[in-house]
């Protein structure tokens, strides 16, 4: 399948890159290297070095063969992403390419409004780009988790019955997110859900929840082929913070009251859940909707479950609960429903001591690049 | 009290202008003129000529004694909307600022995209101007009854309580739209609502329905002081059309079965409702949402009321069901609540044969300069 992934240079873009080649697919990948500048201009970069997207794939022929296109630019112009689609003709394009960091969304106004800008423009020009150029492809758009918020009942998978006054109809599961990031994948699933019925487009909407760990099958034929690993507030996924904060000697930063719980999963279980939605893909004029993780925790339980890790490792860990620079409940109601992946075959990843043990070892290898003053900022919701 | 109206030289912006300032509130009014350049380019320009906003405030200020603070410029960038709230120092914002027209929106991609940008980046610099330069002022935002669409149930106001599974929650009505343009104002709810309970802002959501008329208490002083009237398929509103299309011999066009049914008001009652908002505030971390229209009809109840006050003018109206451009449920359950600015003391002005023969004599007026191919042109959904 000719599979195009858009922000192809990212956490989840490049090892989705690869995991996609080895499979056997025709990949192209995209990006402006947009979350790169964003986190060397704020000074945040990736604990491990981390090749541009040229060498990486000049890297990835050498050792497989295996030809991934590149094309550099920005999404966000018409002209760039119209040649793409016209040249490429992609069968499914996987949409990645969003400023991907919730703290840096509610930095200061320019941080704001870079990131409705770029996550809307994209999915937009994305949505006008099938249209014209393939509007059988399958458009793969990575959600959030966050879109939904923590309710006080149960979340479904995308999409709710509601019975009211006597009366039946299905609606989008309501949505309410807890950050600028967080509301502008709303908005994107707002402009998906619409075109989707008017133009009959084919998606798969994945509400991904936090992502940890950095390998993946393809990583291990050689370590520069790893993806970027931040461990700093505003681009670090929560466990990986930890883990980096573990070996530091940073105590563990806890927001609040540490009940703040959500699905988490493997970045293996990430291109899992990808490849299956691309091989099982959604029909036209469906907007299918997956909840994409594995296992809820809250932030306490992560934080408890790094610090018997460093334990095994000879590594004393200190939690600190610390005031809640975000605006959101500590303790909640959370229950999500997750079975859509798993029917299509998904076999979990799950956060054993071996994995969390494999992503400590990793970081103690990197440990003279952590910089303790990177690690926690503070960014204020309110 | 001192107010801003965001796209002051609209249809309902100027009219709502004169009102305040009757009425003695201090007024400001700000617009690039962005209608009236689309107007110029699609080539569908108003019925009835229109000074410019300087001439018009000029005018009031002849008549009436009475100031208006005039700001030309684009709210989008934030240079012009910064120094305009640091200026005025506004209480209340009422923000009319979009690109209106939902057959617009689905021109093309271009329109698309403007109306994108130009809806959701004005929004967005109305939250970051009050939050910096007044976190205290009530804003008063426009939004429309198109963003619940037409489901199977009761249309709450604004809000729904859903009981799922033995538990309780409160949520955004789901909002399911029918076109580009009424999903950029789904998205600015998003917006408003996510950075009302961060910031605590005071906001008033008015979703509208289709307004008609031209006619307001204020606009009696002098002709020329009479707002826009658009006929045209583009920026006419479905009232103001027939009427039109029926003093100039053009059968009356009813989408596809005609069963589409909707709230519509009076232009008069916009401004009663915008008043009563005012008068009345959002608290502080409120998004306060009402329903606003007066009366439903569908758009053969429409198309019958616009022939029988014909008849009393001796005009023969005729009516003709033609293929639906659009892509939407041309019969439907529709129950939509509207109880909040009947609470507040909106006194309604209903569409009385009295209304409708005042509107046709207007047209009647201007009937030399209609232009029949500018009525229909049969824009796309799909």
């Amino acid at each position: 399948m000719r599979v195009l992934i858009l922000g192809g240079d990212g956490y989840l873009g490049w090892p989705t890159a690869m995991h996609l080649s080895a499979q056997g697919h025709e990949v192209a990948v995209a990006d402006n290297y947009l979350r790169r500048n964003l986190m060397r201009e704020e000074d945040v970069e990736s604990l491990s070095p981390c090749l541009n997207l040229n060498e990486r794939i000049r890297l990835w022929k050498e050792h497989t063969g295996k030809e991934i296109v590149i094309c550099i630019g920005d999404l966000n112009h018409w002209d760039f992403i119209a040649r793409i689609f016209k040249e490429f003709q992609p069968e499914a394009i996987i949409h990645y390419a969003e400023q991907p960091s919730a703290p840096y969304s509610m930095l200061r106004r320019e941080a704001a409004t870079l990131t409705i800008n770029n996550n809307l423009g994209v999915t937009a020009n994305v949505i006008f780009a099938v249209r014209e150029f393939c509007p059988d492809a399958h458009i793969v758009k990575l959600g959030t988790m966050g879109e939904y918020g923590t309710p006080n009942i149960d979340i479904e998978e995308g999409w709710i019955d509601i019975e009211h006054k006597g009366r039946k109809e299905k609606f989008l599961y309501p949505r309410q997110a807890g950050s600028l990031y967080h509301t502008t994948k709303i908005m994107d699933t707002d402009l998906l859900w619409y075109y989707v019925r008017m133009w009959d487009l084919r998606v798969t909407d994945l509400m991904q929840g936090p992502v940890y760990g950095i390998f993946t099958g393809e990583s291990e034929v050689d370590a520069s082929l790893l993806t970027l690993f931040s461990y700093d507030e505003l681009f670090g996924t929560v466990l990986n913070r930890f883990i980096v904060q573990a070996v530091a000697g940073y105590p563990l930063t806890v927001y609040g009251k540490g009940g703040q719980t959500r699905g988490y999963l493997n970045i293996k279980d990430t291109l899992n859940c990808v490849r299956l939605s691309l091989e099982n893909p959604a029909r036209n004029g469906e907007l299918r909707i997956f909840n994409q993780f594995t296992e809820t925790f809250s932030v306490n339980e992560l934080a408890g479950k790094v610090q018997s890790a460093g334990k095994q490792l000879g590594i004393d860990v200190e939690i600190k609960n610390i005031e809640n620079p975000r605006k959101e409940l500590e303790e909640h109601y959370y229950n999500p429903q997750h079975t859509g992946l798993l029917d299509l075959g998904l076999s979990p990843n799950l956060l054993t001591d071996t994995a969390l043990g494999q992503m400590m070892e990793f970081v103690l290898r990197h440990r003279a690049n952590i910089a303790q003053h990177k690690i926690f900022r503070g960014t204020k919701w309110a």
